[in-house]
């Protein structure tokens, strides 16, 4: 249990990844800025809202990849702007109001985004995924983990391969743990045997979160996410994406543009404190990659199912622009 | 330093992969017999054979993938046959020099597939390896890393990828640390980066060494291997194997008769004697896969390059059948 009470406590546990899934990331950085202007000792609007902006850059940059946080801030902004002339006390609250309203919508997002990805789950099914992307990533239910759990608790058989997500194996300490809590048949494997577990005919379905997505449906995630999903394709497996409208930078017409963050060489080299390679060794440490739109057979957001995806559909399916 | 005076320490050292990589293994397995047979009390030469058989089947049952242990006991077993009438204490010294024969051609074969090898890296090139392949998994210079050694000593330019190579993680740990040694350009990356690294256009071909090859190209590997060559091949990187005869079984039709060793799920759930997933988990650990010689553009072999990989192109290269 990690109590925070002051931002900078909060934009380290995002930076260290203490808190982490992109969702989680979003709620933690409002309620981060929360922390950093509750106690503003600004006595007029623009100072308290001068003061919002920096407090919100700041804790915007802690992670570049997933978009949740700029987004969930933006609100915070936006909110904070309707209460003009109503004075600062009231837009402190207002701040405060609006983190607890995105968290709350998360929650119902969330599960809405369950009910619709388990329709895609068939009795009997085996997904792989990847990562975490489960309650520990989100408000509550989680975005592709949601879906199993839906299923599941739709009395579905559903069995799930977690691949364990090399370098912080977010999957073999938390997918692991989450679907071994709720009951549901989980297999570990290490990220390099997805391609002979897909061969084997194991798994019938590749379902993974987001981080940030492109107009076009070009999908940032967890490093490896690209990998799997041409794996996926090429052994005729429908690759789904599960991610609320929070993840979605419409801004971006493409994957390209998306910020891909490096972390330090210590996450590959060491394992729970412990090195695993020779003192000096260079390492390349991209934390995200991009999966392009035609390589994913659906996105699942709270407002219904992108497939295929395009930039026509994922308009369309948000109901945007 | 590992010194090893019985065969059962042996065998014990091939099964816990002290001693590892697949002409390594055959090496282990020649010498590990004739520690085995060198005091045998068998007085009649029918009594030394059967001896003789008993250790090699023993020592052979310690993995089940690679080929190279059958292949070096057969010959120690062909060569105590080509002594019959001359005695017991002629068959042992013959075994003993059929083991110190195969450690010898091996050196000379390795260095042979480095010639060869080094001729598909062009200067400035950078290479993606998968698991070791060097000094330490042959008797020397290695198979697919020995074509990075002779290419580097050619003068050329060279750079190479360096996968970690879970679950043991062969990469980080022994591939790395050779690299370093020879004083060649080395990025280590995790498995699931192979296909990002891939994209960005930081690599130019893939090679990789091999466990068995069967009579149609089909080749089994480390596990992760496959994926690789998936990705090479939707990247339009060449993608090669190179290894000895010895690991050629042209009894085998395809790679679908290739037996996949499974090993313990600690190797999946611990890292360096830490757990890195919760108790009772699941946990599938094939230890190898096979890749299709279809998505094999070359095998480096001492007689040659076998390139397109086919039955045909493969008993034509190595001369045989």
């Amino acid at each position: 249990m990690l109590r925070i009470t002051d931002p900078e406590a909060m934009r380290d546990a995002i930076r260290r990844l203490a808190v982490r899934g992109a969702p989680a990331i979003g709620i933690a950085a409002a309620f981060g800025t929360v922390l950093g202007v509750r106690s503003s000792p600004a006595t007029t609007e623009a100072a308290f809202l001068e003061h919002l902006d920096n407090s919100c850059q700041r804790m915007a940059s802690a992670r570049p990849t997933a978009v949740n946080p700029s987004w969930a801030l933006e609100r915070l902004k936006a909110r904070a702007q309707t209460l003009s002339g109503r004075g600062v006390p009231a837009m402190k609250a207002a701040v405060h109001a609006e983190a607890l309203a995105i968290l709350d919508e998360d929650r119902a997002i969330c599960r809405r985004l369950g009910e619709i990805g388990a329709d895609l789950i068939r009795d009997g099914q085996t997904v792989l995924t990847h990562c975490n992307t489960g309650a520990l990533a989100t408000g509550e239910h989680g975005t592709a983990l949601a879906a199993v759990f839906e299923a599941h608790s739709r009395s579905k058989r559903v069995s799930v391969y977690a691949t364990e997500t090399r370098p912080l194996l977010q999957g073999a300490r938390l997918t692991t743990w989450e679907l071994l809590q709720a009951g549901i048949d989980v297999t570990l494997i290490c990220d390099g045997m997805a391609a002979q577990v897909m061969k084997e005919g194991r798994v019938h379905a590749v379902l993974v979160g987001a981080d940030r997505i492109a107009a076009n449906g070009d999908t940032a995630n967890k490093i490896g996410t690209y990998g799997l999903a041409l794996l996926a394709r090429e052994h005729g497996l429908p690759f789904y994406v599960v991610a609320p409208r929070s993840t979605f930078d419409l801004s971006l017409a493409s994957g390209a543009e998306i910020p891909i963050e490096e972390r330090p060489p210590e996450e590959v080299t060491c394992v729970g404190g412990q090195r695993i390679a020779p003192h000096g060794i260079k390492v390349y440490a991209p934390a995200f990659d991009v999966t392009p739109a035609r390589y994913i057979t659906g996105i699942v957001t709270e407002r219904g199912l992108i497939t295929p995806v395009t930039a026509e559909t994922v308009r369309r399916t948000l109901g945007e622009g």
